[in-house]
């Protein structure tokens, strides 16, 4: 029962790697279930049989790497505790290949609301409620006005960080997300 | 020569009408360019001499119904017209067709750079061009504070807005931007 389910778990992630090599070799929008399968050395309804379609494979696939970001430290300082968390956002999006790859996903999720949801229960939603977790914690410390919506918070720092990801397609760096932290901090009204 | 032009223009028109159609009733990711062919009463060669791919047809068919919005009237206080640049926004992806049409092709361009490029160059360009200019008008009135980065600020509008619209996929309401305003304004430094 045991080697039975070592082995089913091996093949599990024999195909997940699999899913990433081809889609890092030929795009996303070629990738194909027939392709994967010859990759992995499966069948095609060995991939059926756990994953519904070809963007749930993929998501679930580019999940399973990139799950580990989850608990980075705290400091005192919550400037630097947000910077140091869009930076990994930063090292993603630049990074070769989860970029590319993460890019992809972004755009699959336009066509296809269950990986919609399941990206944003498993990634999103978890991203934002540690960040939702700090700047509450700073509005405790004094570090941030308590009547600044934490919630608008988080979405004010990640989203000019995806807009130009998705958008514009200007690069993402460190100098980009450390000077959105810095004006979201000052906020843009005339000095007293 | 008139005539022709206007001939081939009417046909242009055709086209781009089929594949908003068609687009409405089946979802882009379905849309073929035989499907729009058919509709319009063009063969594909037709389509093929405009239009290199279906990303391009898709993209110049939804701006051509897109681009009024250019010249949203100004008043003397920077928060309304701000105000009411992201409600225009919030417009276009609450509304039908549009919003899910929209969704469409900001998937499209995590795949396709022309159409990226070309879509930045029409639609969104122009739009933070605007906005931009908007900001610097108020820091010269004394409405926004000089040393905030006007095209940092309009990022940090447009941002929220789309993060909403692509990745957590909750709907954008006028709430939502009317709030978002107001945040930038203050910052989320603590009140001195």
């Amino acid at each position: 029962m045991t080697a039975h389910r070592t082995r089913s778990a091996d093949r599990t992630d024999a195909i997940m790697r699999a899913t990433i090599e081809v889609a890092q070799e030929i795009g996303y929008a070629k990738l194909s279930i027939e392709a994967v399968a010859a990759r992995a050395g499966v069948g095609k309804h060995t991939i059926y049989r756990r994953w519904p379609s070809k963007g749930m494979l993929f998501h679930d696939s580019l999940l399973s790497t990139l799950e580990p970001a989850a608990d980075l430290p705290e400091t005192d300082d919550v400037k630097a505790d947000l910077r140091q968390r869009l930076h990994a956002t930063v090292d993603l999006m630049a990074g070769e290949p989860w970029g590319a790859l993460f890019q992809a996903l972004a755009g699959e999720i336009q066509h296809d609301p269950v990986v919609a949801a399941s990206l944003n229960e498993r990634f999103f939603g978890p991203l934002e409620a540690r960040s939702v977790a700090r700047i509450e914690r700073a509005k405790a410390t004094g570090q941030i006005a308590p009547d600044f919506d934490s919630s608008l918070a988080q979405a004010m720092l990640a989203g000019p960080v995806y807009y130009r990801f998705l958008i514009t397609q200007e690069p993402v760096t460190y100098e980009f997300v450390d000077g959105l932290v810095e004006a979201l901090f000052a906020g843009m009204g005339p000095r007293p």
